[in-house]
């Protein structure tokens, strides 16, 4: 039976991207530098030999037999049309190009982090430029196969079903709204009393990974770590978060925990029985941000968590001294705090998507070839300018340097974070409404209730049906901008 | 030019080798439990992966036309030997065996890390029973291919050109003359002054760390972590070491941290144009041994040595007190203490072939069939009373599940701990006759002399010729034990 042995390819391969999964955590985590230019190799490698994998004869010649198989399961069924998507993407792309593009990304990324450190602009423009080159050939073959322009195949890889016509639509909406929200708030709402640290990393960790359990991270599963920039990785059954810490202010490092946390919990929760299938796999990055932001954003800077949270986080941090600053409504303000700032991961959420749409508008003018790279930091302040009022002058470092993203060949990826911003309220909203324990599960610590439709409305799905239908299941509705702005107006001006 | 073809294929399955390098380390440093299962399926696909790009008909075609090539280098010659000989053992094993082998062996291991801990032989019983079934299967494959036993065709993997009679050869000679020499040694040897604890582990990391540096050990290109078993793993360019600590006793993780050094140093001494290719490789497990012996015993555990060292160490452990514990002199006395023990890897250099030796018949009688794996304790205990004059009690944690070899299927590996030895005594001596400053170096912390001549006659020659030349080439003479026995009477009698 072909499609059987499509499956058992895949099962194979699948162990070739574990290894690729847990050598691109070590790169971040681990790795001396002086590995990295090895390191670079052999992460192309393994690209090149999925991709060949993927695109050999025998997988197409499966492919063309099992698509007259009947008798499959859903399941099933969804896994071929999965594996169909992956062979006509990949088939779009020659191997050498795949390798090439791979070890440019790892290399540049490297690069990206010494060059960070010394604000080094230059340092980092030649191997930028070059990545840049190289996706803009990968975009264009990608397109062309699947019938999209350039940059709307690199969005379709990251979360199929969302295009640029939904996220122009939601961004027109957001511009609009946000700005006067955030001027808003930012005039009424009150300070809270200072958090005093400073702040030992090692018990910022502790706290970090008593929350981590809380929420329902497994650690016979998993790890937390330390990293340049926070990110989720490893393999279900051994997920892999990272933090960084600031001893000065612990809120990023536990909101980036946190975030991660949400991460983590849908790796963890994907379905059992087709971890290594392309079915299985998360549903997009803007779902996969969704169940992350959900998390840090819905959850964790709520006031019921932080009932919960603040004795806790009081008895890792405290010293035992500014009792007022440790309740839990002071640290609700300080989680809801409203500023204009340089740094996306730091935003609060509303003025977050203005971070998202200046990267959005400016990653497709240097796709487009109308932007040079040379000239990106001048575009960088002038959107910072526009939408946030800011200027970085030449700090780099907190300007179009801050985020790995483009510097790891991740094109087309940040407008995932506001969809999934906007889908996480979407969703969030109905769990509560279905559900009518979750929040006050959440008050008292108990977010069994919460993981549990999480699991069966989202992260036990896999990618059995489409983004729209998953929305459709489990709220009742496609993907809107209406939750994002009640739960906003409710949080903010107490609507 | 089929040879470059062979070349270019090599290249790239040195990629999966990394990737599996790298993953065998984190899953002994850093995987968490629940980690195991997948892991263990993502080393075996690894393991077949690579077994069929080596036995593909393309290699073997290229295999077939390059042997007809003029013009090739000495390097290249020689790496298509090396090549022939890789192809020739993979060719005689099914695909299927060596996935299943692989994956008993990692889960093995995994099983004893927990039984170890518990002193539950019952509980790795039966995954051993498997793996030694799977490895007799393996044995008598590769045995039939190479035309030799099969213990011999395990032996053979590991140190080609070092083979049941040279061992048994030089085994002979040691059991009549080590025992005897223990027994005068611990008669006459004065006790070193108590060196008072505890060390904590952070410090102990500390003094190891500056130690491997002074060797020539380069951080830009690796680490130091912790494991259950020291070990040393990874790349030439990023080559990473393990030690575990006892707080109570420093000594154990120095030397330790020493021995892998030696190990670490012939990796990212290997030649650097050949760092992907077979003739590239290090030269056997017993060269192995002797670089990492070479190391410990004949140089970190002198009187020249400990001078360098001693103020080292106190700066790093002393409490201020004890002032005569932390002279070289006594730190001598104490690196050179005889005793009969039950752990191999804490036991002296007198006494530690004896625990080879053991090891060496049992695992012959394993894989005969003549020792049933249910009977392997009983049978150590006989041995360890025979060779050493103990008796574990049950203490089988301490007995037949102390070491990792045989959990991890690695049969026919210990004899080279005890012919590394053997040469690291032979290879010192003419090291030190041959350059003058070698000594005089040591003595005052600077080993660039030995780690050049080791660089030159080890590490940076890779597998361009056979043990026994190599060893003629820079000792003057084939593998003996003249050069051991000398140096353990000038230690151990003042001879």
């Amino acid at each position: 039976m072909s499609y059987r042995q499509l499956e058992d390819r895949y099962r194979e391969l699948a162990q070739l991207e574990h290894a690729s999964d847990m050598l691109q955590w070590d790169e971040a985590v681990m790795m001396p530098r002086g590995g990295g230019a090895r390191r670079a190799e052999a992460m192309a490698t393994l690209s090149t030999l999925i991709h060949r994998g993927v695109t050999s004869a025998e997988t197409g010649a499966w492919l063309e037999r099992a698509r007259q198989e009947s008798g499959l399961t859903a399941w099933q069924r969804a896994n071929l049309r999965e594996i169909e998507l992956d062979y006509q993407r990949a088939t779009a792309l020659p191997e050498a190009l795949v390798h090439r593009r791979r070890r440019a990304a790892t290399l540049c990324e490297q690069a990206w982090r010494v060059a960070r450190e010394n604000n080094d602009w230059n340092g980092i423009r030649g191997a930028l430029t070059e990545l840049v080159a190289l996706t803009q050939e990968f975009a264009a073959r990608l397109g062309e196969a699947r019938g999209l322009e350039p940059y709307d195949a690199l969005l379709d890889q990251y979360q199929p079903g969302v295009g640029r016509a939904e996220i122009d639509a939601l961004f027109g909406e957001l511009k609009s709204f946000l700005p006067p929200l955030a001027e808003r708030v930012m005039a009424t709402r009150p300070k809270p009393l200072p958090l005093p640290g400073p702040f030992p990393q090692a018990r910022q960790a502790a706290l970090g990974r008593e929350l981590m359990r809380h929420l329902g991270f497994d650690f016979e599963r998993g790890r937390l770590d330390v990293s340049h920039h926070p990110f989720c990785g490893g393999d279900p059954h051994d997920t892999r978060i990272t933090t960084r810490y600031d001893e000065a202010n612990f809120l990023p490092a536990m909101m980036a925990v946190l975030h991660e946390t949400g991460h983590a919990l849908y790796e963890q929760g994907r379905p059992h029985d087709w971890l290594d299938s392309p079915v299985g796999q998360a549903s997009g990055a803007a779902v996969h941000e969704s169940q992350s932001l959900l998390m840090e954003m819905q959850v964790c800077r709520s006031e019921e968590f932080l009932q919960f949270a603040a004795p806790i986080v009081a008895r890792h941090l405290a010293d035992g001294a500014h009792e007022g600053a440790w309740q839990a409504d002071n640290l609700y303000l300080a989680c809801t705090q409203v500023e204009r700032s340089l740094i996306r991961v730091d935003a609060d959420e509303v003025t977050y998507p203005l971070h998202v749409i200046l990267r959005y508008e400016l990653e497709q003018a240097l796709l487009a070839g109308d932007l040079p790279v040379a000239d990106l930091p001048q575009a960088w302040d002038a959107k910072m300018q526009t939408y946030l009022g800011l200027a970085t002058g030449g700090d780099h470092k907190n300007g179009c340097m801050q985020d790995v993203h483009w510097y790891a060949g991740l094109f087309g990826y940040f407008p995932c974070y506001t969809v999934g911003a906007v889908m996480a309220a979407q969703l969030f909203a109905a769990a509560r409404q279905r559900r009518g324990d979750i929040v006050a599960g959440i008050a008292c610590g108990e977010f069994a209730p919460l993981l549990s439709w999480l699991r069966d409305n989202v992260h036990g799905r896999g990618r059995l049906v489409d983004v729209s239908t998953l929305l459709v299941d489990s709220t009742g509705s496609t993907l809107g901008i209406a939750a994002f702005k009640a739960h906003l107006e409710a949080r903010y001006l107490g609507h």
